[in-house]
């Protein structure tokens, strides 16, 4: 099983985007390799379900999925099973991601199946209090997005720092192991940083570099940050 | 884009069984395009998501995903987009299947980005009514699953005629060149040839297949009945 | 049972707008009933489930509910019940408004235990392909919203003709007795009658009569305007 | 606005059942107002949204709403508005209940608005996690539903104590202060005792009451055994 980084992590959510679907997936995800390669830095991928399989072929960096459902095998047509994306090659999954949300006993469940299925699960949680209420379900990895940095496009470098601060000091209370990854308002490496030295130990980025005009060199900036922070 | 079949289609869904998921939904599909092979008949696997792509490299039969939702690309983290399973290799898709239900304006949206997307929609009805309802937002094909079939368990070859006949009839009435599948009640060939003569041009078969303890010998029974029919 | 009504309909849907809550409810029915009874027209007033009760008893104009469930009684906690609403005193139900859609399933269900609890079913359809698909569906009513009149605040008076006939067209083909409302571009009279000439029963309106700032004035223009088309 | 109580509550979900739905819904009321007066218990009620209003008239209990959504006013067709269930007579409510899950952003969401409107929020929960987690919501009260004692149907004061105890034991570590309920497997005097003697404050109890031969001699024996205990 894929261990947790001690190093900063930096995670790249697909999305649906087109620039990330199919073949484009896998051209990107050997830019991130790349740049896992030459910085030494944790560089993870979250591809569309369809494209794990050939990304997971492709590549030597860990593929995450963007959603498992916490259903067991059986009848359950159309929905995301942990073993399916295991098998393809997945080493973690998001879960409830904003664009994905799930009731909680659903994020709980789902947890516990990424576990079973030895994948790294990473919750995504919209508030302070609710990125709370998901480190007591212990997930390896919380992904918070603090609402002032996606409703109003707040940069974290140029956000006031106890807007994260309060959401990490909130989540270390209930859980004192869990990795924190900012996950919102992330698109240069001045972000990083600030995410960085406000507590989190990683940032989770989708537009940042799937729509950069050229996603290696922005990406290797973000690598570069997390060596400086 | 593929054709609609002139002769008779059978459809397996691979649902997330465990015995169709990863490298054992590649030795299925290669036993489906055995028969396929062996007998000419139309003979299509709807594995997961994640299992698309590998699947339609190993086999040269028709693979459509198990759902698709309605979402143009974007911001659509954890949804299934019709781009990505139509680039993994799927040539068509299930929609609406009773596991996975979508709202009246979603199916009428993941039809329409089907057919923009060259992939042949599957859309499923759980009664006459509802049958006749998705006929009218012109899938190319339907899979009615009268519910006679499904709560009780009858198989087809044993249903009253009118069951089947009866949601057939409404359905041309709104639609006279869909493709009208029997979704229900399919176990053996006995059952593929009722479901045949009763109006039907072919078979959405599940566990009939997948959890048989000799698919192949099943599918091809399946595949001879449509030949005496 | 209500029946439907001969002469033109309008059925003013009360959202959860602060304006038509609680105690203003009431005063909005009041001043809808006015209308009723000055005009001798159809209104009939769509409040929240809480106040449907005190509603139906306060005035002698139909009450609709904005929604039901498609349960049968029994442990559906936090659902609405048909018989619920009906025994509050709802004539009718508005069932897969565009904020509160169904899967296709429900909405034959939703229409079936409306049906059963003598309760009028206007079903709401956000395209000409969807009205047309729930109009096999055999509800009642059929309140449809045309895409352009919503996408864009183009009133009905001001819209190609085309745009509202093509969809009272395509619904006319399935069935001929359903009743048609024009629900999304309403706000003044002359929209009222542009609905009616270009072949619906009545309107279905919501901010344009509760958020006006005279609703018994604009409701009477709105009444006047049934007599002129 | 209603403060918890001091003294054990008990707390009657109406759910769906007919047995409790429009003029039954009031004369089961009155039976818990008449347990109420005689016992000097906390009992609340939670009925059907379109009941509310005509029980908070006639009992003077609190009433519980089954739902709420997390939604301001506005277009919320068929939502159920905080403002709405208040203005009606509800001195509180349910929030997720097993059968009326919430993704935990609208939790989180409707615990806000339950307070803003002076409502005391009940949320359910289905296991030690999760009610954990909802924990850091901050509600006022939580209704914890062990997962033995729905699952298998065995009751409160047949269960292992430390299946009871363990959940308690969860949420107390992260909330010292929310009201706990044990909301699973009460059908007698002896289960509410022993739910208090395991820790919690009160039960969240449907079938039990409401589909009891003689609701008040049943609920009658709850509340004494809440002097026992």
């Amino acid at each position: 099983m894929l261990k947790k980084s001690e190093s900063p992590m930096i995670i790249v959510n697909y999305k649906t985007y087109l620039e990330a679907t199919g073949r484009r997936a896998i051209e990107l995800s050997k830019k991130a390799e790349k740049v896992k390669n030459e910085m030494d830095v944790f560089v993870g991928v979250a591809p569309q379900f369809a494209d794990i399989a050939a990304v997971a072929k492709e590549v030597h960096i860990p593929v995450f999925a963007q959603h498992i459902d916490p259903n067991k095998a059986g009848s359950y047509t159309g929905h995301v099973l942990a073993e399916s994306v295991k098998e393809a090659g997945a080493k973690g999954t998001l879960i409830n991601h904003s664009e994905r949300q799930l009731k909680i006993s659903e994020i709980n469940e789902a947890i516990r199946v990424a576990r079973q299925n030895g994948l790294l699960s990473v919750v995504c949680a919209n508030e302070p209090s609710t990125s709370a209420a998901v480190a007591t379900l212990k997930p390896d990895i919380i992904a918070i997005e603090p609402p002032e940095l996606i409703g109003t496009g707040i940069p974290v470098s140029k956000a006031k720092p106890e807007i994260v601060t309060g959401t990490v000091k909130l989540v270390r209370e209930i859980n004192s192991t869990v990795t924190i990854l900012c996950g919102a308002g992330i698109t240069n490496g001045e972000d990083v940083s600030a995410a960085l030295k406000l507590g989190t130990q990683g940032v989770l980025v989708a537009s940042g570099i799937v729509k950069a005009k050229d996603p290696y060199t922005v990406l290797r900036e973000f690598a570069e940050a997390t060596k400086r922070a």
